[in-house]
């Protein structure tokens, strides 16, 4: 018997229980791991809300980010045996294979070896987000080693944000990170930015063309969409990409037709799952390039608050405030 | 002395006239043709009502595509002689090059050889259309030989429409063409394409789904724009490109933020002089891709109707009408 959360019915943190119950073993090409840590994401918020594009199959478990040790290993599983100390990525299906709780059975090429340099606590607040802004800035934004770009990363204080900057930096770029105040500033900086521009305090397009002296950004790696959209084609260089991979404006995205095609921009819309993990080689890439740096220290990620797992809603209920600054964990287990 | 087309006021078709004078030597780098046919073009419509993104400096030339005996060759030129036939590429100013009169100076990188099989009214029919649509094609919309894509060309009655139709199918891709009624299927399939969706009569989301297995097509070159972005993208496959190179539908073009993150789509805009002609490598590859096509009788322009010089103002009313399948053609000389 193992404790494990899951909910019954779409009606948001409240539905969030912990039942104790026999975990399945684990099928073919599958592993089953004693989860320490779980990190939270804003889909899985979506997921309990019946927002997210996926609805779940009820009854549900939730959560596909962690970090842990592999208990059993499935019919056909090389290369990862009992007593590994691995994280989980969000290689799965969520309904299926939620990994908020104490055993969880996961895909094995969801697994990747735990840095040893890194907590338990930082290893489940990885792969979400840096899988993220590796496969929006290198696959599809461009991004080459050396090539001297000049990247923009908005809204820089979300959970992906700390990423972006640290792989855009890491491949040689010049980074101008973005926030709508300037409350937020030390804990950008931190993650290693070259500029930070306050979009609700100072003229962006004005900073942007100063700070390249008037050539205007290669990539621009954004969550909010909406009118930014437009402001960002008006700093755009030319031929630049423009990524979105978020509705952080909850609003109606104009596509700016002729600054489009003044300067032969491109605007790519890009998701994790879709664009990413479903590709094999792609994925293997990105956790390659990530785990170096991991291993070096040159990617650190933040772990802003720990939740014990009895209290789960509380975890999300804090994520719901957005005030964090890094990823909410669950600890499951020591 | 030379007869010249030229204007000096921004009043429209009205303000175009013929002068007799003397057309200036070819200076370092640029040569001067004996023009015998000129291509028109809907951009130099634009300039006319000076509604051109370039206002026109005044006295202003006109005319940008055209073909000719080349009659005098200026310093520095190497590769081109006196009564070599040849095409007038548009790349060059507007209002310093035109090209609408008996002798022409243009720069020299604008010249491509006259291909022996293509007729003086054909040979100034080309490059505006067969280069845009190349560009948008190979070099932003990722068309690559044999990779069996299904490509979208909207508007498909356009001068740019055959163009793209025949540079689409000699990669061995499907074409779908677009057109908003029937009235001009004939035309639109003597081109080649392998469907013809008339957007105003059939539902061409559904009709795109059946033809490609409900998969979505691969590219999409439009110069619609405005609501038909969005139609295109619902019909869009996994990571499909959509080239935006005109602003046709004159209205609002909402970006479509859900279906781009869903299905990590590309959206590009494409301009013939910043995203090709710009570039000498891009130009090269498009100029030497088409003339050995046109050599081989693969592509052929068409012609829809030749006007005398001294009709100029009748060939750009003509054009005003918006009724032609092809190119207008002004006859310089025999």
């Amino acid at each position: 018997m193992a404790k494990v959360v899951k909910f019954n019915e779409i009606s948001g943190v409240d539905s969030l229980h912990i039942v104790e119950e026999d975990v399945r073993d684990p099928g073919a090409g599958e592993v089953r791991v004693a989860v320490k840590t779980a990190g939270l994401n804003r889909a899985e918020y979506l997921y309990l809300h019946g927002q997210y594009f996926m609805p779940p199959q009820l009854p549900s478990l939730i959560g596909v980010e962690g970090a842990g040790v592999i208990e059993k290993v499935g019919p056909g599983v090389e290369g990862i045996s009992v007593g590994d100390e691995v994280c989980i990525t969000p290689n799965m299906q969520p309904d299926a294979h939620g990994v908020i709780g104490e055993l969880a059975v996961v895909p094995a090429n969801a697994i990747v070896p735990k840095p040893a340099n890194v907590s338990w606590e930082e290893a489940a607040s990885i792969w979400m987000s840096y899988l993220t802004a590796y496969g929006g800035l290198v696959e599809f934004g461009g991004l080459r080693e050396g090539a001297g770009q000049t990247v923009v990363i908005s809204a820089a204080s979300s959970s992906v944000g700390r990423p972006a900057i640290q792989i855009a930096k890491a491949h040689g770029a010049t980074v101008i990170a973005t926030s709508r105040s300037s409350a937020k500033r030390d804990g950008i900086m931190d993650a290693g930015p070259d500029h930070l521009i306050a979009t609700g305090e100072e003229d962006f397009v004005a900073r942007v063309q100063e700070i390249t002296g008037g050539k205007g950004f290669d990539i621009a790696f954004d969550p909010v969409s909406g009118d930014f959209l437009t402001t960002l084609s008006e700093a755009a260089g030319l031929e630049a990409t423009i990524v979105e991979y978020g509705a952080l404006a909850m609003a109606e995205t104009p596509f700016p037709l002729f600054p489009a095609i003044g300067k032969g921009l491109k605007v790519c819309g890009f998701h994790l799952v879709w664009n990413l993990l479903d590709f094999p080689d792609r994925t293997a890439r990105a956790t390659s390039h990530i785990s170096e740096h991991l291993a070096k220290g040159v990617y650190n990620p933040v772990v802003d608050r720990v939740f014990p797992l009895e209290d789960v809603q509380g975890a999300y209920r804090y994520m719901e405030q957005g005030e964090q600054l890094g990823k909410i964990v669950v600890k499951v287990a020591d």
